[in-house]
């Protein structure tokens, strides 16, 4: 792990590509999170029409493409957190806190439903 | 930046909590792919009818959900990749090494087309 | 409007298409929602940097361009509604009945807020 | 089929909905490409977790929310080719005219890739 950049260094690098082309102008947070969407839905693409484990394999020729739109989603992600004062690491790091109380492990185990679809939820439940 | 997380720490913390909860068997490439593409359409909602600049600004309720609805996407795309393969960091620089070329800042200063909707782009010419 | 075709012929149209291609294997509800999303994305690609009405409008390459992008959406929506069993239009006049109720006019008139943030909004208030 | 709205029916039925409440301010076509793709998101996300024939079928709950996501899809679809001056039919028309020379039924035939990705596939290549 000890080469990893951290989500500051990375913000940093993006910010600096921007800065460069003065492309401030077009970085409102709105128009960030429409650039996040649109690449999500490249990406999203590439699984198009294949299935979850059968016959159809995604093609050999989109293999190297996941890479470079995850990257996509991550560069517009970061420039938009940057831009709205987002502080994405403490943002994951409240995220995962809270789905730790939606998401008991040894109740949800083994299953992806929502957690207001589990046949024992009741609203405003407290654990 | 001392404190910031790594990727790759951020990447184990999501593994963890997906391993604990037996969502291996949900968590395909494919899977993920479709979960950042629906996190990156609640992202969006949240600018949904507001303006870049304009007389209606973000309604302040929506405020703290970037926060959350970032995180969502973040902790998405890094299983994707985790599960995928991909070195999202090296494809982050990848990704900027060309995105260097293609838009060169000399050239796109100020401006936000894509890069063969410059007047003077040619396909196939060589910078 | 006597010349415009109706949902069933446009559905029995794009359906004819995939039929011909023995793409009914690929046509899952699931898949076909995937590409909805997909094809959305494509669509909002087109307004991306632009300002909702400023300095920058759609670059005319890309006027022709939102034509064909609204008919892929539709095209897939379609097809999603007939492998789904849904009916679009009962379902259009279902929610727009439901909307009329939600969002009355009278209350709502030139803002767009979701129903839940209007200051005077109660959970569980009947009309 | 009689009974079936036509396209043009479908489109004054949203824009009456909108001007009552004088939401053509909001309408600009960007806008309601943004709601475009969150509405597909929402739709997709009923679809999530789920495998395309196996063991997870939808959750029950979630059948009747298809229709009522894909009728939003629709209204948002309708709203912004209303707003943008975009002939629907008339586009999906061409559409399917293209993708007949694009996708011959005789080559294509119980495969889904992308024109370019078939083997005999030729940039350039006329039929």
């Amino acid at each position: 792990m000890a080469d990893s950049p951290t989500l500051a260094e990375l913000t940093a690098r993006v910010r600096a590509f921007a800065d460069a082309r003065d492309w401030e102008r077009f970085h409102s947070p709105r128009n960030l999170a429409m650039a996040v969407s649109v690449e999500a839905g490249e990406l999203l693409e590439l699984y198009l029409w294949s299935s979850d484990g059968g016959p159809q394999p995604l093609h050999p020729d989109r293999v190297p493409k996941v890479a470079d739109e995850a990257a996509d989603v991550l560069m517009c992600l970061l420039n938009l957190c940057d831009r709205a004062g987002v502080d994405l690491a403490a943002a994951l790091t409240d995220k995962l806190a809270r789905a730790e109380l939606k998401y008991p492990a040894d109740r949800v185990r083994g299953q992806a439903l929502k957690y207001d679809e589990y046949p024992e939820w009741e609203p405003g439940r407290r654990r």
